[in-house]
């Protein structure tokens, strides 16, 4: 007879991964299938990833419920997006004034962020891995000119939830509409502003016509991680070079993602100012008057939140060591070469 | 009788990994450790890959021959020590005032840099992927504060052959000394500096006691990338599953290198302040003299190596087109984070 182990890499073994994303997003969307190649690639078709754009399999938002139930496998998606559910999701993707991407990279490999994080994934039965990074975004798309703090009061901008609980303590009213309703929105005038993400995706999306006033930076996505989350139980059942897979893949599409943005990002910016883009910096009292409401938020979450206090905790010292030295080689470097002529 | 591919899956296939750095370098030396533990286990232990240790199994800077002649089968070393062959292996690793760890990555996963230098390494039997980013490096260790360029003069300092090309248009008089020898020569004043890599690597050689004055940037290494040597007939010659494995294994290493560095620097920095180290930035004339430095020497390399000319041209024209975008969002958002109380 053929020995069990031989027989076991015969069979195959098929999983699904629901992306919280449309494909047009094609840089995060694009992870989640830089993934299943690879993963398809390195068993040799043996172990196969099938993905699904948000919506054809379970909806967008639903991924996290999905893959807990074990109805899916694999999703990838923004923790973020249930921050209404738990507020510590958000330390796996983003938070106002936290990590930028390559510090949130280093928190998670080697600084306990993602241990810390997989701690909080129990309750869920979910594994998660960081799969890609936006980098820093940009602030978003405005009908009129912020001048200062005062012109943020009454401004209804369409924001994630984490950033809307900030910008409320600025007199900001965050709205909630889904990607495709947007444009309609913002030319009509109800809505006065929106954020996005930053040059390659919005350009698609021609905010430009209605709301020419582009801000930088995005201070609620210093650094936005896109995460993989794997059904707990059928995890552990995997063989252990599956399991292996599973991890060098995510790494391999945390990479590629945020070059794929890096890379694309300059060209679209250039295209966006030709097509009358006007790109201005946040005044200084608006990013003061967040970052003060930044931590007012902070506070309350943690006294409300043991989870969130938990990671925070963590998090908060991790940030603090980060600025200390990024501060000297790197800043100083990245402010030089942006200060002369190339 | 047993089908050829369950034969196939069988064989143990058994490849050995020299990297130019020693084991006390445990972030540089550990990417390959780590690539070697993914391979192993993906594979099941079917695709083993050994790690040497600089000089065990060949010179530190001998992997390039012997990965071009088959000798072994992988090499993880830093391009640029092979500059004197030709000044276009240092695109792989870091040129003066170059791109920043992000950057060169986008560069080489989408922004075609990875295609660019494996047609030159065709000519080598070679096929390179990153594996590994120190993020920009500090300036080094002074035994005499650098007040302006005149204290560059006559400055006798250990550093790499690019830098030290660069460094000689500012009087500077490059030496040229092995890692463990060093310190002695600081001490006796036999050079009056050194550069390192950053706190983590330079705590442990304990410069500050004999040198204290630390400087930053490197503007000489903005990012120094380390690469992965393949020898190119084995590796079209592997089954395609291990190409893949090899490809996704080396990302991850790429990730967990950068991220233990970013995670470490900070404590290090922290106690080489605490032992003496007094950190400093190069004044602004230093910056501008070996920038415009630096253009002279890039300059003069168009004009006699034509693998350069090809390389830097597209290049310059990425790191043109980065700089005016990630001043943007992700500079303003790294200064403002830098400029207030955490």
């Amino acid at each position: 007879g053929t020995a069990p182990a031989i027989i076991h890499a015969q069979e195959v073994i098929r999983w699904r991964l629901a992306s919280s994303f449309p494909k047009a997003l094609d840089t995060i969307y694009g992870a989640a299938e830089d993934f299943a190649n690879a993963i398809n690639q390195m068993s040799g078709g043996k172990f196969e990833v099938q993905v699904f754009a948000g919506g054809e399999l379970v909806p967008a938002f639903g991924v996290l419920d999905a893959v807990q139930q074990g109805t899916i496998e694999l999703a990838h998606t923004a923790p973020y997006y249930f921050f209404g559910k738990n507020e510590a999701f958000a330390f796996d993707c983003a938070v106002p004034f936290g990590l930028n991407s390559r510090m949130l990279t280093a928190w998670m490999y080697d600084g306990g962020g993602n241990q810390l994080m997989n701690e909080f994934y129990a309750k869920y039965n979910i594994v998660s891995l960081p799969m890609g990074n936006t980098g820093t975004q940009m602030g978003g798309w405005y009908r009129k000119e912020i001048k200062s703090v005062d012109d943020i009061k009454g401004l209804k901008i369409r924001i994630s939830g984490f950033a809307g609980r900030v910008l409320t303590k600025l007199g900001g009213v965050p709205q909630s509409i889904p990607g495709g309703e947007i444009y309609q929105a913002l030319e009509k005038g109800t809505i006065d502003a929106t954020e996005w993400v930053g040059p390659y995706d919005d350009l698609k999306l021609g905010f430009y016509k209605v709301a020419p006033h582009y801000y930088y930076p995005g201070w609620w996505e210093g650094g936005a991680q896109l995460t993989l989350y794997i059904n707990k139980e059928k995890f552990a059942a995997l063989p252990k070079e599956y399991q292996e897979m599973i991890r060098a893949a995510a790494s391999h599409a945390h990479v590629t993602m945020q070059a794929k943005y890096d890379a694309r990002n300059p060209q679209a910016l250039k295209q966006l100012i030709a097509n009358g883009a006007q790109v201005h910096r946040f005044p200084k009292d608006v990013m003061d008057a967040a970052f003060k409401a930044r931590n007012e938020v902070y506070a309350e979450l943690n006294d409300t939140n043991p989870d969130w206090k938990k990671i925070y905790t963590e998090f908060e010292k991790f940030l603090r060591d980060q600025y200390a030295w990024f501060r000297l080689a790197d800043l100083s470097f990245d402010q030089y070469m942006a200060s002369v002529k190339l």
